[in-house]
């Protein structure tokens, strides 16, 4: 299988990439904005292409998307500017959907955030912009197109290294996870058909991840 | 007729309310957000209510679309601020989409911007994000709601007294056009319910605006 990872040199993207290094049956294609960020994933035999989501046009977008079987979005504007939100988080999420849709990608699993309701949006914090795009981004997946999705909602996240054991589900407390344990769920979830259609919170507990995907 | 007016201090807003004064069958609520802006309401006879669009529940945005007839939704970032554009023109409209369909009032009429497409979405400039948010608040009106919607489309706005005559359609090279006869094009869509899911740019131009607004 071959996935596009749209965001690969995120924090998340970067322990996915760890993880694909040695993976047999998947092959990741690493969309990266900056020639410097290259290196990481020649080290692990990983193909890049340089693009800047902000700025790309669905057709190129697309044109990068033909052949995958997949597509992962993990790019993220976290603390970059509300700008970025506008651009990335919302519409370049948008953009990655209608490019998989124009490449034939049916596969498309999304990176959102561990809330996204009214509650959320409606919290007069500086967090809400955030919550804002994402929401919009993902009620546009579910909904305005023809892609087999998946939306996973991650708990806070950490550096710490994963434990290979989490609880999905949906309405829990939100507590943290580790970017190397989504990174895993991420695998799974491509690996798991069954979890088309389907959204889930993903934090630390005490099911396999496998095991816990397949549950979705 | 009764109507919701959010953004009802706005340039547009104001000459809307202009036309309410003497109006024989159209009662405006509009809603502002500062007290300040009263008076100039109270000199119309026109009713006010306070809300702040970026920080009210859709439960009390409900509670004041009750008994109207419709809702314009007129509110508008411009210079604003990236964060208002979430939470007013994005955001914000949702709310008032989701408070109108609480409140049981099905016509929405939407004031939007020129042009909202992928094409404008795209423009490396910095109105693109109020195209953005923009473009996401109309398709959730046209896609995920129930309402009798119209969506209008003005040019450059001017406040130069308006000439009655005016320009619709989709498609046009922008133009520009007085608010004074945007607001007069909002009273003839409020008249025609021939406009229930049209949407239409308005210009300057030749027709007058009742004959004009019935031929969209």
């Amino acid at each position: 299988m071959k996935v596009l990872f749209i965001g690969a040199n995120g924090k998340v993207g970067r322990q996915f990439a760890d993880i694909m290094k040695d993976h047999p049956t998947i092959n990741e294609r690493a969309m990266i904005r900056n020639p410097e960020q290259q290196a990481f994933f020649d080290e692990r035999g990983i193909e890049t292409v340089l693009l800047d989501l902000s700025k790309v046009s669905v057709d190129d977008l697309a044109a990068v998307a033909a052949g995958m079987d997949a597509v992962i979005f993990s790019a993220g504007a976290g603390g970059k500017g509300l700008d970025k939100i506008f651009t990335v988080d919302l519409d370049g999420a948008v953009k990655a959907m209608e490019a998989a849709e124009k490449a034939g990608v049916k596969r498309f699993v999304m990176v959102s955030t561990f809330r996204t309701g009214r509650q959320e949006m409606d919290k007069q914090n500086d967090l809400r912009y955030y919550t804002i795009g994402k929401h919009y981004a993902d009620e546009w997946l579910k909904t305005r197109t023809d892609l087999d999705w998946t939306i996973v909602h991650p708990g806070i996240l950490t550096d710490e290294a994963g434990t290979g054991q989490v609880k999905v589900g949906m309405g829990n407390e939100i507590a943290e996870i580790s970017r190397q344990d989504v990174a895993r769920v991420l695998v799974a979830v491509l690996e798991h058909d069954s979890t088309i259609g389907k959204e889930f919170e993903v934090l630390a507990g005490d099911v396999a991840v496998d095991e816990a995907v397949q549950s979705v």
